[in-house]
């Protein structure tokens, strides 16, 4: 029997006592953005490095300004192995509105439906039962024989808050906290049955654009006409983003856009992806944007162009006629493949200043840019990966990409150059953030088992 | 001697007389939009019928829902005259910041300045000083023979917070209020030597339009791309309303839009009017709107589509990866010479729904529509009104325009079909609802005389 069998079949004789500490920890109230719960995170924290030091992990609560870091390392039994570094947190959201729980969010509960059995409680999904099923694959290596890698953990606590104390925890421990890959498990699968890894985040770029004309608002009886209106120049700037065909006009924008390989861009034409009901649930009907791109392409790979917000001028009820002073409009970019964020502020600024009339003034907001992140769909790791998830689903994963960005591979990127395997076991209808959150039992159990065929393909 | 020159004469013979019975209007305290002088309204209302009685006018203090009207009437000699109704208001807009004044606001003073004495004091200009021309008028007619035609004169207490109460009183009061035509005395002239006539008010269409795609706010990274942007949608209406001569582009919008008559267009250019100091003083230096059009014709003669606000998504602070459901503007049209609201109003939604896409809906919220004002050019009376003042100023008046609206005016057109003869003796420099204002001595007693001579023109 090969080594893997023994160390699932160690899993699956864990399942109830992994269980058991999964609801251990699901019962202390680490939400992270409540000064009431500090005591509760780092209960949490000492948790954690207690089990981790218990199947030998060297761990340790580490101190920061905020809630601590858990950081924990193990070594494999022999040397010219990978060393991996496994990412995730213990702190979850609060729990209001706390009437339309149907149960304690802090007293979880297995319960049984139709559809199988799921974990119930406030961060069951997020991220408290994801990061379970690394430590599970990690204690059935220990109790087979041994880790097939060196691994690194790090939990954080204060994810759900935006991560305030990381970047400089992360300057502090940057030699520590290097490994050959980033392992992450805070992401979904496209189904119940079928696994997925996230292979492409899209980076953002925020800009916010105030125009300004005259020095003070006018009365538009007595300027109207002359006076050049702000409210106009920004519209026609957003007006010009797009041409008829949805593209974004931005000069150089599509630079560092590659089209899919062909075996993704024909995975993603096979997978069961209803766009009118992804729009139907949101009252729309039409797939507005690229109108050559499918809505999983435009979500999952191509770059866009929005206005967030925008006020200018008399906004309370009824009417004023005022020539506003100023307008100005949020804009934010979804940035995909090689797109530089540099270059896309260089050109949307240009853009901007080129269609600013002689009277308009314009001051530059920016609100933060990151470039996207890409696992390169050719490299080892992905394809030993996708095996791995393959051999326990029976189902080819899929190569998703995520709309949003995760701020922490972002900086891992930035700052360690380290890739990240996003693998993760959530479904859509978990309802992380909100009443009721759950995870699927199978998540949990086969998640475990998962994270054992992936750490030991990618230390073959 | 003609008759009008004894007139003329008793108006000089009067003036230190009619400068003390201006100083005790004025030191009536009638704020009409702070309740805390409500009996100040009612003083003024008993005081200008008491003057009015005086002169032979039989005048009444009328019951409002708010405060009173003054209404009088006054026959002339003879049958076959014109009968004429004259409107100005007593009430003031309150004195904050009371600290910017330099002498008490209801204690009046004639102060000598190089540029001539001025009369300070809060309604000095707006519009106390300027009825009192036109009591004064009508003194002199009573003292030197009587009038030249029959009079009826309307104030009212509420001009300076929106006339409540005077659509209820036009209405129940029709027939006493006809006559052929209005006078109005709350404009201005040119400058200090050159009166002016304002023959053409612009009107004002204006629509808030409400645009909603989604049926709830969604987040850019999960949606950006396949969702439609309401922000997008309505920017792309505001720039296509105007092309690249910056005209308005609604179908049909310039219908009723004549041009100038040469003789006008002539007197326009060559008034002394600065463009590029009326830009300076805001902060503007170059004239937006239509390319071809001075900026005194733009304002005074050219209707406009402006956005006077605009709102959607987030507008705090910072960056929020929002798609908006909605996003809203308010518009605002002005009009002038025939263009129809009604019409204009139905070009602009079906311009509106044309460019909403398909997952777009549109709520129209009016917020009212009145046609603009023009005495015709060609007009007798006008005629007389501009030889009367040539007389009186040694200059040929302006045959002003007014980019805003008057309501009054709009309410006797609409209701009563009077058209109006707008004479004022006003300055741009006057400061009315500001800190010190001020009313020009030399406006006072030579609007005196020009409503004498007007009054005379119009009864020959």
């Amino acid at each position: 029997m090969a080594a893997i069998d023994n160390v699932l079949q160690r899993i699956d004789a864990n399942s109830s006592d992994a269980l058991a500490r999964l609801f251990e920890l699901l019962r202390i109230r680490s939400i992270s953005t409540d000064p009431a719960f500090t005591g509760e995170c780092v209960k949490a924290a000492e948790w954690l490095a207690a089990e981790l030091n218990a199947i030998g992990f060297t761990a340790s609560v580490r101190e920061t300004t905020g809630h601590p870091m858990v950081v924990a390392h193990a070594k494999a039994g022999r040397t010219g192995v990978p060393h991996l570094l496994f990412y995730g947190h213990y702190d979850v959201q609060p729990v209001d509105p706390i009437d339309l729980w149907e149960s304690d969010p802090f007293d979880p509960k297995l319960v049984e439906r139709e559809t199988g059995a799921k974990i119930v409680g406030r961060g069951a999904a997020d991220d408290k039962g994801q990061l379970m099923t690394f430590v599970e694959a990690c204690r059935a290596f220990r109790e087979t024989g041994g880790l097939p890698c060196d691994v690194s953990i790090l939990f954080e606590g204060e994810e759900e808050c935006g991560s305030p104390s990381l970047p400089a925890f992360m300057a502090a421990n940057k030699d520590e906290l290097s490994a050959d890959m980033m392992l992450v498990c805070d992401t979904g699968m496209w189904n119940k049955d079928t696994p997925a890894i996230t292979t492409m985040l899209r980076g953002l770029y925020l800009e916010e654009v105030v125009v300004r004309c005259a020095d003070r608002d006018l009365h538009s009886g007595m300027y109207g006409g002359p006076a050049r209106n702000p409210i106009h120049v920004l519209s026609k700037i957003i007006a010009d983003l797009h041409d008829a065909k949805g593209r974004v006009t931005l000069p150089g924008f599509y630079e560092g856009v590659a089209e899919l390989p062909d075996e993704i861009a024909e995975q993603w034409r096979q997978l069961p992806f209803d766009e009118h009901q992804f729009l139907g649930d949101v009252g729309l009907s039409v797939p507005a944007g690229e109108q050559d791109r499918s809505v999983l392409e435009q979500i999952w790979s191509r770059p866009t162009c929005d206005v967030n917000g925008i006020v200018g001028g008399y906004t309370g009820k009824g009417s004023k006629t005022v020539l506003p002073a100023e307008a100005s409009a949020k804009f934010s970019f979804r940035l995909v493949g090689k797109q530089k964020p540099d270059a896309i502020a260089e050109s949307f600024q240009a853009f901007v200043r080129a269609r600013l009339p002689e009277d308009a003034d314009v001051e530059f907001i920016s609100h933060g840019a990151s470039p996207a992140l890409q696992l390169p769909f050719g490299s080892e790791a992905l394809s030993r990966a996708r095996r791995a998830l393959q051999a326990e689903w029976g189902k080819e994963p899929v190569m998703a990409g995520s709309g949003g960005s995760i701020p922490i591979v972002g900086a891992f990127k930035r700052d360690l150059k380290m890739d990240a395997l996003m693998v993760g076991f959530g479904l859509d209808d978990d309802r992380i953030h909100s009443p009721n959150e759950k995870y699927e039992l199978s998540s949990f159990q086969k998640g475990a088992r998962s994270w054992a065929r992936i750490l030991s393909a990618l230390s073959a």
